[in-house]
């Protein structure tokens, strides 16, 4: 902190939220400083580039060189929006040594390194902030640090992937299939030109890991979180669904069951009239099961460059109160490592769609398969018959069953000699 | 605070809230001692009757002397759980005055007395906290003294009344009227023997008055709210509003218009796909719209003993921090005061539906009386006519207009001979 008691911000990385927070720290200056009772400086951002025209910086603060920053002692908070792992955590991990805040927006870094982070901040008498890592300008990290600590958290679901969300409300709204879905998400900017990471769940995958960390106060990591993308889906399952009275929406779930955790991002079928169901486009939405509270539900913008300057800059704020106010950082206290229930354990209801040949007895064949592995049907429609092949095409819900034997009975259905194609098979959550 | 460190409560109030805090203050004292690194005591329960069963409150710490919590220097946080204005708003003020940390769940309290209350703790070097005062446990208060401080917040619409959401949906499902609709709410205990204080949107204009002058750092006083209550709307309103695409919905809306705050609690016409219309039966929803965020919302319970429990000890939980952490209480510095704009100054659009006399050349009279005020309509639809008494009923819809002009424009329009009635007219949000 300069000798004028002014509290002095550095920024990793000037891309499209940098940009955004240097110009909010500039145009609303004075409402922070009169919030703090102190000026806010933003002293220096690092960047790649010197020659990129940045209105909000000025350019005597500008700087390539990482050393010039994190060694700075008159730099108090380190705001790290790199949005990569490496060297994000290295100088994450060098800004908290020195004692310095940190606030990051980077769901990679909390996501595999958050735990080694935390205690690293505890070790040195600071914190670190990452609202921003998750869902954007929705507040949701600091309502699970504060406002529902009083519950034992027993669920988390949440739509946290925007442009996965927009896909597949294109595709329920407008009949399209993924591939079409896609391209226009492309097209409109809502989808990276390699989407993989979106459209797989990885994505969702590691913002999962951070909020089940934080709900059940220990350590999920990203390779914990069972994960299947949305690229099977088709016209055909929505519109199924749709009949059925269900939504599909990707999910990410996290679950204490049996003194364990299962956490898990797949899609699923959601009744139509659940509020998650009802959340579309690239909207987010985080909802929370606790003890007392029931269910908490925070929607907004989970992306873009203003939405996640907010959330940067609450974590800022609240950086700066600490050093000016001379709290003690408080760190909530891991309890008793959970157990990850593998995905084999879960026990739930299934939608399975599948092309028979269109004859008497099939179903009474793929009945038997199920019951031998304890399944039971709880519904089977006909949809569609193709008089040219002589196939039907049959929508199948099961009563809850367990995954594993669900899988293995799939496989000997697939293997029926009147069975051609599993279609699609779909996890059901009744919420 | 005792020589062994632990933080010490006091509930003021041990009805239904204070039984569900007293209950679950013992129940996970260990959680919350760890979270804390300290014990969390509650060292004494005022209330009026001690022959009163109360198996979570030991007897010794019972009390129905005030002045024994209110004087005893031991006690670290006074939480106020009584519900009435008096004379709960003197023990919170002897409470700060001697330096305790006070939680609240008092929305008339904090309504009425915010501002004083806020501005004596800050003199006493402490805090209070009313997280429980709106929304039961939907965090709301903590999101925007922390969480969106980063933003102007440009609008708030709330539904923040259970009772009259719950009669509302019960209307639209099932086409009933409000005096049928308030029965069955009183029977399932969803609304009180006498609902007034719901049915009016007395209870809605406390909690905006609370969540307007923490978004826009100002004093809106309940006095400053419009107010209109849900008892004149009909079966017929929902039936011809769904048929338009709109929900009825009561909300409270604040907002800031031409650098003044426009505040209001009154039924209004929805876009049947608006997130809000989406809030159904006794859910709460609070909805905030920030110049960075966007739109965030925040839906949950928003009444009941262990929600409200919920953001009791949250609330319990930072005040005992900010002891231990040894942290100087922040407080938001509030704005110059906001000019309160009249509600007659309002612009938007109107839905009226009205019974005229079954011939030609009425809609004419009724247009002009309308254009001579720069009301201009957008639709009008005749309903239904009834030969028996020749009449005809129109539902109209205008577009934007001056609330003055429009209030004097159906006077005009209710004077017309070929009018009988007014039946209804209610105001339009386009979300």
């Amino acid at each position: 902190m300069p000798k004028d008691g002014s509290v002095t911000i550095a920024l990793l990385g000037a891309g499209n939220v940098g940009g955004g927070v240097a110009r909010t720290l500039v145009e609303k200056a004075d409402a922070y400083a009169r919030q703090l009772g102190r000026p806010l400086v933003l002293a220096a951002v690092l960047g790649r580039d010197p020659s990129k025209p940045r209105p909000y910086v000025d350019p005597a603060i500008f700087t390539t060189d990482a050393a010039r920053v994190l060694d700075d002692p008159e730099i108090d908070i380190v705001v790290e929006l790199m949005g990569v792992e490496q060297p994000a955590v290295d100088y994450i991990s060098r800004a908290l040594a020195a004692g310095k805040y940190v606030v990051t927006a980077n769901k990679q870094v909390m996501a595999k390194h958050g735990p080694r982070l935390l205690a690293l901040a505890a070790q040195n008498g600071v914190d670190i902030f990452f609202e921003a890592s998750v869902g954007g300008g929705i507040p949701i990290i600091s309502p699970l640090k504060r406002d529902l600590i009083a519950n034992t958290v027993t669920a988390i679901s949440a739509i946290i992937n925007g442009t996965t969300n927009y896909i597949l409300t294109a595709m329920s709204r407008e009949g399209a299939d993924f591939g079409e879905a896609l391209r226009r998400a492309q097209e409109l900017g809502y989808a990276e030109p390699d989407p993989t990471n979106d459209v797989e769940g990885e994505d969702a995958r590691y913002k999962l890991a951070i909020l089940a960390s934080l709900a059940f106060r220990s350590t999920v990591r990203p390779e914990d979180i069972y994960r299947e993308g949305i690229t099977k889906l088709t016209a055909k399952d929505f519109r199924y669904a749709s009949e059925l009275g269900y939504a599909i929406k990707l999910l990410a779930i996290a679950r204490a069951v049996n003194g364990g955790i299962q956490a898990r991002v797949h899609p699923v079928l959601l009744p139509a009239d659940a509020p998650l169901a009802k959340v579309d486009g690239v909207l987010n939405a985080v909802q929370v099961e606790g003890d007392l509270v029931g269910r908490v539900n925070f929607q907004g913008p989970g992306a873009g460059s203003l939405p996640t300057t907010s959330a940067v800059i609450a974590d800022i704020l609240d950086a700066a109160q600490s050093i000016i106010g001379g709290r003690r950082a408080i760190h909530v206290a891991e309890e008793a490592p959970g157990r990850i229930i593998p995905m084999s354990d879960l026990y739930t209801r299934y939608y399975v769609r599948l092309t028979v040949a269109d004859r008497p007895g099939v179903l009474a064949q793929i009945a038997t398969k199920l019951g031998d592995a304890q399944i039971s049907i709880a519904s089977v429609i006909q949809k569609e018959a193709d008089p040219a092949s002589n196939t039907a095409e049959l929508v199948m819900m099961t009563h809850e069953a367990h995954e594993a034997s669900m899988l293995s009975a799939l496989e000997e259905v697939e293997g029926l000699a009147v069975v051609q194609e599993i279609g699609n098979f779909l996890r059901v959550e009744e919420q």
